[in-house]
């Protein structure tokens, strides 16, 4: 963005999202209960972007036609995409940069996503994904002991060891997150997005999972080692704490209740297709545990009556861009709709790459992918002013 | 809608509106304070008919490619316009007779409603709107002293004697309404609508008002004889009560709120290009008049900000039908904005005159909107099935 705002002489704005950051409505009270928490919804963010422009417009440009173009990445990509379809009197276009607006209820297979992070290991080594799936097995196996559990805990350098088989299943949940979001992150260079991170990252701590291993604690201290790289690759984390996710500074806290009422992204596994333990998307566990955590009670549909699910085709100017090795894309738009909703496709690419700067070590397809972009856009304000 | 509906062998489903009719979310207590009037809004109604139309579908027809086109005149025409562009996907397409998008801040003249209301009654008899126009004058000349007060109680068998200057404004104020609903319900034949009358009321209320007359009390009786018409056509009447406007059964308490939240109507008069008293547009006043009534402060610009003003080109599939005999024209759509925004005038036609049932005399021009809507509406099914 602020690479081709430069090129085109535009003005950018990052408008925060109402309970994230600094914007608490009622500060540290905001997500005490559900009546303070009621209003954190996507359409009521998605009119504060209305507001907002509308604002700018009046006030910086009064009396002057100035064209405006939506760009968010991952949920923020859905918003942007959204906002097109909601308010296109406010923008010209949306860039939704690797933005699952189909990740819901039957609107794709909620084994897609888990199958996506598999390919992205398989992509770098095929035999690191093998040992990531027979990793828990073995997990399951020792951790029925209370030694099996120290020895778990010793092996993975835990902050706090695992005290019974809930614990077990936090720490299998952990692991599970962290290959997601390594393949997230995939990205050719060094990069702290999540966390500080050497280039290919994936490719890096399947170095210690290249070589087929005997699924024993033999298996159990390479997955350390692979794990131990995504979270301690500067050195500096004396244990690895599995209660405390990499991702928290992105706000996990106001995506938790979003998750729990309208963004309700059914994922699942069967072992086979995907290197994961087997897991049913079960709706009525997850509800309990938003009803637990929350005191509500998740819309699964909401987000599809509201915007349209596959149904998108009267909407206009809006770009899809998806990398391929990002677990994302198999909720993206990955096929162009009609001739102002074009899917950019990046093999290369994992979350949003298309929206860094330029890197010198960017894949060919990156490069082209923002020059579509760029074209793409170009003609939108074209149009907006003739 | 009926008579296209068995044509087309369609079902036709009337949505009740949150906080109106039968629809109260907290009874007898929904108007009870600002916290329990929050979600009367028109996003909330237009998310309402989303659900309802998706739990149709889904319900009554699962697995079934239904078309649903949306209908609706006045307040429902523009729900209904606004529908089709938020939830393109909901519906195939709009009709929005007589829906008054535009009549918001800045977007139109906010003379031109109650010169439309003058046009109607000059169409069926110039001087009748002279005389109307000389009423004011001569009801303040009178009304300064309390005897005036009482000639004017006793002219026009107000159920409530005028006590004070105040109680005058509300006369006036009624007189007024009683002009601009007289031009809304001028149907072609007997009806009733807000109350009943006979065929083209304003002909018949203009009756009492066709000769040029001296603004004395002379002109009063005849303005009486005129109002009592619209009152009392049925003779039941033994006093005209002017707290009581004609409209209270559509649910006034609901709209009152709305349009001291979202539905600010800016409407002035100059007495030149209108016969009403002049009257300048003052926000502050009508906001203080709404911190009274609801303790709320009106968004007036915020249905531009929502719906987009006059920037709605990217929408489409709406047929906007407008008579022109209807004050609520001023804030229409009269031309059309694109292949697919069409416009349809009604010379002839009062408020949403193309909804109702065909009558035998019914102008031409009403009966020609109804064959081009039908042309266009099964167009839009024919594409949706394509």
């Amino acid at each position: 963005m602020w690479e081709l705002a430069k090129e085109l002489k535009a003005m950018v704005i990052f408008g925060e999202h109402r309970y994230y950051g600094q914007s608490l409505p009622y500060g540290k009270e905001s997500f005490k209960d559900p009546t303070k928490l009621q209003y954190l919804t996507s359409e009521q963010a998605l009119a504060d972007f209305a507001v907002f422009i509308d604002y700018l417009r009046s006030h910086w440009y009064p009396g002057q036609k100035v064209p405006v173009i939506a760009f968010g990445g991952s949920y923020g990509g859905m918003l942007s995409a959204w906002f097109r379809m909601k308010y296109p009197h406010s923008v010209q276009g949306a860039l939704a940069a690797s933005a699952p607006i189909w990740q819901f209820t039957d609107l794709v297979d909620c084994g897609a996503f888990l199958k996506t992070v598999t390919n992205t290991f398989k992509h770098h080594n095929p035999t690191c994904a093998d040992n990531i799936r027979n990793s828990w097995m073995t997990i399951n196996k020792v951790a029925t002991t209370e030694t099996g559990r120290k020895t778990i805990s010793d092996t993975f350098r835990l902050c706090k060891p695992l005290q019974s088989i809930e614990d077990v299943g936090t720490f299998k949940a952990w692991l599970q997150e962290t290959w997601v979001d390594l393949a997230m992150v995939d990205y050719p260079y060094p990069s702290n997005f999540l966390e500080p991170l050497p280039a290919w990252p994936v490719k890096g701590v399947c170095s210690y999972l290249s070589k087929p291993l005997t699924p024993d604690v033999t298996l159990l201290s390479s997955v350390y080692e692979a794990v131990n790289m995504y979270y301690n690759y500067t050195g500096q984390a004396s244990c690895l704490d599995i209660n405390q996710e990499a991702t928290q500074d992105l706000g996990t806290m106001g995506w938790d209740y979003q998750a729990c009422t309208e963004m309700v992204m059914p994922i699942c596994s069967n072992g086979k297709d995907d290197m994961f333990e087997p897991v049913k998307w079960n709706f009525d566990d997850y509800s309990k545990q938003c009803q637990k955590q929350w005191s509500v009670t998740p819309r699964p549909m909401w987000p599809i009556i509201q915007y349209g699910g596959k149904n998108i085709t009267t909407a206009s100017n809006i770009i899809f861009s998806n990398g391929l090795l990002d677990p994302w894309s198999s909720g993206g738009v990955t096929e162009s709709l009609s001739a102002s909703l074009s899917a950019i496709i990046i093999p290369d690419g994992a979350h949003h790459l298309d929206l860094r700067s330029t890197n010198k070590n960017d894949p060919k397809d990156v490069t082209q992918a923002r020059e579509k972009e760029k074209e793409i856009i170009t003609q939108w304000i074209k149009d907006f002013y003739n």
